[in-house]
Formats: structure tokens, C-alpha cells, sequence
């Protein structure tokens, strides 16, 4: 095992120490850090443990607020508001989701619209415990303006992710992506390493376009798929806007940040799937996908998850795999 | 005026009677005709009057009932569940969308899962009513396989469009997109006149790439945005479909032939915005979008929505443009 490979449990036992140096109760330290530790063992590092000094530096600043769980208000027997008073994501998140998920096996549906919460973290494992359960979710979240609009020069909308789980046998089906082509992280790992970035990535601070990493730092990055994915990227910025009553665009601050409050906001919708389900079938319709002929032999058809569960079995068995200042930083909190 | 700009007034009546020869009772005649028109008022041909034929033949064959709105069934407080029962699809549509958003204003939220009913037409115009009367809607529907999966050969995902419509001032915003590149109408399009296909817009009957319109009428066509489309239009199959208990993949059929009942899925959420509402906030948002430096000075950047809406005001004024054969097809159905 490599030096950069970390046991599971040893990581999970650091940062949980970390968080608890900085003040932050048992119970809401280890939903943290299992929200960090999933995104780090399905090999989305953006999303994992890197994130933990900086929610640290929020905390012992008094920026996020580690014992709140959001304040709850049913604005319809449907609806929750959840104001998160800046707690941390995943404890606000999940005690809205716990609200929803029972509330939907009554009324068929039901949704949470959480505003000054923390980041989220991946929202891939909301929708993948939600459909696990049997109930589908489909999650949104807004986050700093770093998109630029289909045609335009500077960033104006958020990388605004959607993630949508649907029951299915044997695992529940999990669809995670931002509505950016690439993320504002890729654009500064590609800077560190120096390395060039593909045309039609990202724009430069005057709206050019530029394969310089470092230069595209300080503008914009490009929608996914063009002109439709810019639009899909608008509508939930607002959807989510309207809903929450959150921040829109440049004004959206405190998801990357240590100084800010965090305005952005965030939507779970809960359904209840058809009497009876369709795990089953839904379940042999994506087996009938990976088993179709793939445009290279070598190459099988993939299906939104697969590569996340498989990097997930590995880093179970292999240790994590982790940046060694990153971890050192992560020691250094949980020691002090 | 040109001989194939015909009067919106004239087109309008004379359609009414097409569908009132075969059977189609006057009400639901004007409901499934102002559908089309409103699509063919906003240059979306593929959605307008070449679709009447069609309508007609079903209801004449007996595949559609121009009669039934639908069965309708609460399955909780806030989910609808409606049996189409092969109904019109607008008149169905329109049906389930007045009980579920009169139950929002109640619960917050309400949904309505959808089976077997025929095709809604262009779904922007449901998302434009429901967000100018200002609530939230996201309408999803399914439709036959069409798309080839990410690095795959052969059509297993239907083009599954979604619109969302948020309440802005002074017009809603509206998203309506297929997940699809291009659609399977371009392709026709393209075979007819005998121009080329872009690279990787289509596959043909085997699976190979090809710029060749009529070889691709036979294969299938590209997800738009990549994997990340692939993997929203899939995300959108299974949801629709477990929500729905509509069919998934190649067994969908019925919204392009005269012989299959319909057994798609289709599925309207409807959100109350904030207390409030932040139509005011979202519409200063999208018009600093609209103000925002344009990449090339000729062409401002656009909001979704804004060339259809501009494209409806020239329309009123000169009248639709309707091909030749179109036309004359349904003046024969409305004195037959």
C-alpha cells in the first residue's frame, strides 16, 4: 500500500476528531465526515475529505453554526421551509430529508426548500439513500456564479448540480452531475500541474476564450452541452431561487469560501414511486442498456453510478486514496 | 403576403373542424388545437399543425378517445395518478394540471404521474401557463427509443424532453429541451432536402457513425451534452417510468404511429414559490443575463424562452407558415 493510501477507518476517525476539536457535537460530526468520506471512497475528490479544513475554519470563525439543525416550517402539508441558520449541509439535509421522506408515504410527495445551509457535499448519496429506501429524489442545489451563459463572457450562474435516485433492483438508480462542462476544482488541478486546458472549456477574465488554466482561474468555465445545458443550469438557478428564496448569480457567496455566510439554496423533491414499484423493471431496462453493443468492443455501455460503485468496492478494500498535505492538514486539526 | 403564411384566425378554425369531423367534441377540439398552434406560433413546426393527420387518424382508428379526460386517482394528498385511457393528450394534460395546482395552493406541492394518453404537444406552454399563474412546474414525458446510450449503437432512450417554468417578471421563464442532440424531425428534415448530418449527430442501422440523414432515420440518433445528457434523458426514462408504471426503452410506442396505443409516461410537479415569490428578484436576474457581454457583438445573449416569445409576436402579425401539403391535408380533413 502506497503512502497515499489511508485505511478507512483511520481517516474516519481523524476527521472526526477534527470536527470535534473545532467544537462540533459527536452525532453531527460523523454525519460530516460520512458525507466527506463517501464522496472521497467513490473517487470524487472535489467532494471529500479536502473540504474538511476549510468547514473547520468555518465553524471556529462562527461562520457555520455546528449544533443547529435548521429551523423547520411546514408552509403546506407538502412543503417544508427550512431555514438552515447556517448549520452544517449534511446535518441540515438530513433532518429535512427525514421530515419529507415520512411526510411523502402520506401525501404521495412531499419537498424541502432549505436556504442559508451549508454546501451539501455530493448529492449522489442523498438520491442513492433516498432510492434505497424506495422513494425517489431529485435534489438540486445552486452554488457561486463560475458558468458563463451560452454566448456570453462572464460567469453569471452557478455549477448547479442535479442529482435524481429511482428504486431499482438490485442497486437504486443514481444520476449525480453539474450542469458546468468541466469544475472550477479540475480548472485549478490543471493549473497546479500545468497542464492545458481543452478548447471550449473556459474563458479568460475578459472573456476569452483560453486554454490557460491559471488564466481561467479568474474567469468563467463553460456549460455542459452547449446552448441547452446552459439553459438547464439557468432554470435551476431559478427554480431553486424561486423556491428557497435564495440568492441568484454573483450574489451567491460561502460554498468555497471562509468569510461568507452561505446564501445559496437547496431543493429535495420525494416521491413516491408507482403502487407495486417498477424497481424490478427499471432494474432489467438498465442491465438491457449496459448489456447493448458498445461503439468500441473494449468499452462497455456504462450506466450513471456504475463507475462510482466500482471506485467505491476498491477504496473499501485499497484505503483511500488522498493528497498527503491534505492529509497532514487533516491530522494537525485532529491533534490540536 | 406569401402563399404559405396563412391567418392564425382561419388555420384555427378550420384545424377545430378537422378534429370535430372525426368525432373530437368541440372543447377538447379548441384544447388540442390550441396546443399545436401555440407550438406552431413559436416556429416549432415539429409540435404544431403537421401533427392534426396524425390526431385525426388515431381518433378515426379508434387508438385515441376523443371523448375521455382521463381516470383520476389520489394517491395521496398530493399525487395524482391519472389513466389517460388514451385520451387527447392536451385535453388529459390540461385536466390533471387544474386539480394538481389547485392542490398545491393547499399542500405546497402537488404531482400528477400520468399513463396512457397521448402525446402533450410542446410541453413549454403547459410550464408558461402554470408559472403565469405563478407557481412552479417541471413537466417530464417520455417517448420512444430514439437515442443511443453513451458510447453505444443502438436506440434504447426516448428524446424525454423536460420543461420548467418559473413565475418572472414580466414573462415566466420557460425551459423546454428535449435530451437529444438534434431530433429524429431534423433527420427527416435532412433526408428529404438531402443535406449532410453534422458529425455525431447520428448512428446508422448498425451502429456506425454516419452524416447520411436517410441511413440515420433507420439508427438512431445522439444524447445532447455527451455523457452527461445520456445520463439525464436515462435519468428521466426511469424516473418517469417508476413514477408512472409506463413502459421503458423499445417497448414504448404510440406517440408517432397510427397503430400502438400510447404507453408512455408523463409527469407535471407543481411547486408554490416562496412566500412572496421572487418573480421580481428572477426577473432582474435574467435580464442582467440578457445585458451581459455577448461574445460577439451581433448576437446578445439570449434567456430560453426569448426567441420563441419573439417568434410568436412575428407570427401573430404575418400569420403561420405552414407547408404547402400540410395545409392542404387538413383543409381536406375539415370538409370531409
Amino acid at each position: 500500500m502506497s503512502e497515499h493510501f489511508i485505511n478507512v477507518d483511520e481517516a474516519r476517525r481523524t476527521c472526526v476528531e477534527a470536527l470535534g476539536n473545532a467544537g462540533v457535537p459527536l452525532e453531527h460530526a460523523r454525519v460530516q465526515v460520512d458525507l466527506l468520506m463517501e464522496a472521497q471512497l467513490r473517487g470524487r475528490a472535489s467532494h471529500g475529505l479536502l473540504r474538511l479544513p476549510r468547514i473547520v475554519e468555518r465553524v471556529r470563525r462562527g461562520i457555520a453554526d455546528p449544533i443547529t439543525r435548521g429551523e423547520l416550517c411546514w408552509r403546506g402539508n407538502s412543503l417544508l421551509h427550512v431555514n438552515g441558520r447556517q448549520g452544517l449541509g449534511p446535518v441540515i439535509a438530513f433532518h429535512a430529508l427525514e421530515q419529507i421522506t415520512l411526510r411523502a408515504k402520506e401525501t404521495g410527495v412531499a419537498v424541502a426548500s432549505i436556504e442559508q445551509c451549508n454546501h451539501l457535499g455530493m448529492i449522489a448519496l442523498y438520491a442513492e439513500r433516498v432510492a434505497a429506501q424506495g422513494q425517489i429524489l431529485i435534489a438540486m442545489t445552486t452554488s457561486e456564479a463560475l458558468v458563463h451563459p451560452w454566448g456570453g463572457r462572464t460567469a453569471m450562474i452557478g455549477t448547479n448540480p442535479v442529482a435524481i435516485g429511482v428504486p431499482a433492483a438490485p442497486h437504486p438508480f443514481v444520476l449525480d452531475m453539474a450542469t458546468s462542462l468541466i469544475s472550477m476544482g479540475q480548472v485549478h488541478d490543471y493549473a497546479h500541474r500545468g497542464t492545458p486546458l481543452e478548447t471550449g472549456w473556459a474563458l479568460d477574465a475578459n472573456g476569452d476564450p483560453t486554454l490557460d488554466a491559471t488564466a481561467a482561474k479568474q474567469g468563467s468555465i463553460a456549460p455542459f452541452g452547449g446552448a441547452k445545458g446552459y439553459a438547464l443550469g439557468l432554470a435551476f438557478e431559478v427554480l431553486v431561487a424561486s423556491l428557497t428564496a435564495s440568492a441568484m448569480g454573483v450574489e451567491v457567496k460561502g460554498t468555497l469560501d471562509a468569510e461568507h455566510p452561505c446564501n445559496k439554496g437547496d431543493v429535495f423533491i420525494v416521491i413516491e414511486p408507482a403502487a407495486g414499484g417498477a424497481a424490478t423493471q427499471v432494474g432489467a431496462y438498465l442491465d438491457a442498456i449496459r448489456r447493448s453493443p458498445p461503439q468500441r468492443a473494449d468499452r462497455p455501455v456504462l450506466v450513471p453510478g456504475d463507475r462510482a460503485h466500482r471506485q467505491r468496492a476498491r477504496s473499501l478494500e485499497d484505503g483511500i486514496s488522498i493528497a498527503p498535505d491534505v492529509w497532514r492538514s487533516i491530522r494537525e486539526l485532529a491533534i490540536s
